[in-house]
């Protein structure tokens, strides 16, 4: 007979578990035959001790198996999803699964709300009126079928173990471990049933892993875990060190990817976008060099084809389309305050994790779990690393409700933002493609 | 503010928790403000990364000054305290209390229950009919005044910071790490309020710490703990791999301790009981060589005042003190059966760990807490490691309720010894003394 106990003796020595011990483990968790404090003591000495990729896959593939397990065999075609661990002013999802989507590749992606400092893919959709983000299976299936893409919310009971390990890892210091990060984001991948999955790990202050070495690390062993359960894998380690796009919020955010859709001028966002875009497709099986596929992908912009695929889906989710054809009719939050540059220089640094905790003390975050998301505040990024700036020019605009919001943000973005009279390098972008 | 998941980010990698977050950490836990979870992933990072002496000491003074301190101040002269980790056929406290006592110095000793395969002296002491060990704290300290002796049950709300982490590490396999152990020990013992403390430390199969290296470990380390505080220390770490005396059970036990203290034959439980007795009495202050005390040790035993002692102590809590005069008297179980000897030879080894369980199994024990003991039942052991024995010989005898228990104790007695036909050399008996 298994005991809970003995496996964590052998863990807490350094010993390699079993996959059958994996699932005694997992299966004890979610029926609750195994308390709390057993498996937090396990997971400290998984923490320390580590585990292996052998004994990783086994856990992702234990906790992806303890809840539905979605069948998209239905759909024609290579199912392409994409996921970023988390990051600020980082619209990606909203320009590239319609950009995708648009060049004929089924996209069926399941989104998640704002964690912490950063933003939500469907929050910021339902700051569009009417748009629904909570498909039932069925739905999901005949959207991706019908209109060849959807972004939704769970739409099943996902990796339920992976659910009760995240909130005890999250009280227990067990957070910042690269299994047991990999294996809870590759846990709800593989049961999200896409057939090929592009991750974007970000890297820097304003992402869960600081440093790029162990970004790497996790974007690696993320794309083993998933080509060992058979899925079509790439990923990329991008910075995370400054925003990335111009908006931090919610209809602020959707005002930039529809505007991104619309006049795609270069810019940081643009580059992530374009370059998930390409091992995306390449992923599906279109061997041709990246600059070719960007340049169907520049006309499927340009021919207003991805800005038409984002309306059908906000129509066929219950969304008013209208907003996206005509961003003006998102409403901001009425109290602006500009933050201004004192003297001439140039951006030397802006703290991502300052201004994405900004953004939520302002109401366009949750501090709770389950707390209301006020669509219409944000911050708006008008100077990027490495950016020229006059005396007097501003360099961020906030949208709140209040004075004393406004003040706190404006605080935060003077923090945030640090200056040099030198010029200053703009950051590196993408660290690492691994494909 | 202070949070325990950054002490257990502190001690995770190996960081020493300063005596503020050890208090933190011991109130939360009292208080049940810090969950089992928090608990025992600190213990497990504890467990792996290790406490320093420093930490260790902290931990015990936090974990003793979580509950009621004992103040016996009101006693005259040293108190003195005696405790053993726990073995198999250990009556020792029984002779060693009594024998100590006689020659004048008060002995306030709180002892346990039986653990595991190991046994009680509480259980032991309630075999004698009427016998009280649940003293009230004023009871204990006019006794110890009146006549120089007592031995009971907790008195007080003794750790119970240690109650709660103890039942915590026995579930989530921490038990085994010498900081934890030596804290525990040591904080139970601080509160009880002697002023010198004799440890005896069992190594061996039928101990919790089965290599002498690591158990001379503990023994320093308790010994360095109760000096930090002011107390006056000794420890020895010795043999636990057979059994020490010839009984295994409470009131056999009970009856091998009168019969020591009437007749004391060169045993290797008489030469443990005149040790440590050597070791309290230089505590006490006495500075003679250890041989000039045994004399004295011995007149007392030959004398009876020892065995008197015993008798005094009995009657004044409750208990029948003719057992102790004529220890016919007690009834030991009725089926009585005797593991013979195959052939000739020499006992190599016998396992004290089996002898243990099969004595809890037929009911000297507890399989679980508040179970009730079985008093009359019990192992004799007639022959130890190095003894020669005959073919046909009887080298245990087992005292049981029903035939099936004989049946099991004794297949436990065949598979305990094992005889080599060559001279077999009997077992070290003390290993290390710390003084």
């Amino acid at each position: 007979m298994m005991l809970i106990q003995d496996i964590i003796a052998k863990k807490k020595v350094g010993g390699r578990l079993s996959r059958e011990e994996i699932d005694f483990f997992v299966d004890g968790i979610v029926s609750g035959e195994i308390p709390d404090y057993q498996a937090a003591a396990l997971l400290m000495a998984v923490w320390i001790k580590g585990m292996d990729v052998r004994e990783t896959v086994d856990l992702t593939l234990s906790m992806a198996e303890s809840g539905d397990m979605l069948d998209l065999s239905e759909i024609p075609g290579i199912k392409l999803d994409k996921h970023s661990t988390g990051g600020v002013a980082d619209t990606t999802t909203l320009i590239l699964a319609p950009l995708v989507s648009a060049l004929g590749y089924p996209v069926a992606k399941l989104s998640g709300r704002g964690l912490g400092h950063t933003g939500g893919t469907l929050d910021k959709l339902e700051s569009i009126p009417g748009m629904r983000v909570d498909l039932t299976k069925r739905q999901f299936i005949e959207q991706v079928k019908d209109i060849g893409i959807a972004v939704s919310g769970q739409t099943a009971d996902i990796a339920p173990a992976d659910r009760i390990l995240y909130a005890l890892r999250d009280v227990t210091s067990t957070t910042d471990n690269i299994s047991l990060m990999a294996s809870s984001i590759m846990s709800k991948k593989l049961a999200s049933g896409s057939d090929a999955i592009v991750l974007d790990v970000k890297t820097g202050r304003g992402a869960f892993l600081p440093d790029v070495e162990s970004s790497v690390e996790l974007a690696r062993l993320m794309v083993d875990i998933g080509r060992a359960s058979g899925r079509r894998m790439a990923a990329v380690v991008t910075d995370m060190d400054q925003p990335l796009g111009t908006a931090i919020g919610n209809a602020i955010e959707v005002i930039e990817a529809a505007e991104t859709l619309k006049d795609p001028k270069p810019s940081r966002l643009l580059d992530i976008v374009l370059h998930l875009a390409i091992l995306m497709i390449r992923c599906a099986g279109d061997g041709r060099d990246g600059a070719l596929i960007e340049e169907d992908l520049m006309k499927a912009l340009r021919s207003g084809a991805a800005l038409d695929r984002l309306a059908l889906m906000v129509s066929r989710q219950g969304g008013d389309a209208s907003y996206i054809e005509d961003t003006s009719r998102f409403e901001l939050a009425g109290i602006v305050r500009e933050a201004i540059a004192q003297e001439c220089g140039w951006v030397k640094g802006i703290d991502a994790l300052e201004l994405g905790k900004a953004s939520v003390t302002i109401g366009a975050g949750r501090k709770r779990k389950g707390d209301p998301v006020d669509f219409g505040v944000g911050i708006s990024i008008r100077k990027h690393v490495g950016d020229r700036v006059e005396a007097g020019e501003a360099y961020a605009t906030i949208y709140a409700r209040s004075d004393a919001c406004a003040a706190s943000a404006l605080m935060s973005c003077e923090k945030a933002y640090s200056f040099s009279p030198e010029r200053a390098d703009s950051l590196p972008l993408v660290y690492e493609t691994i494909e």
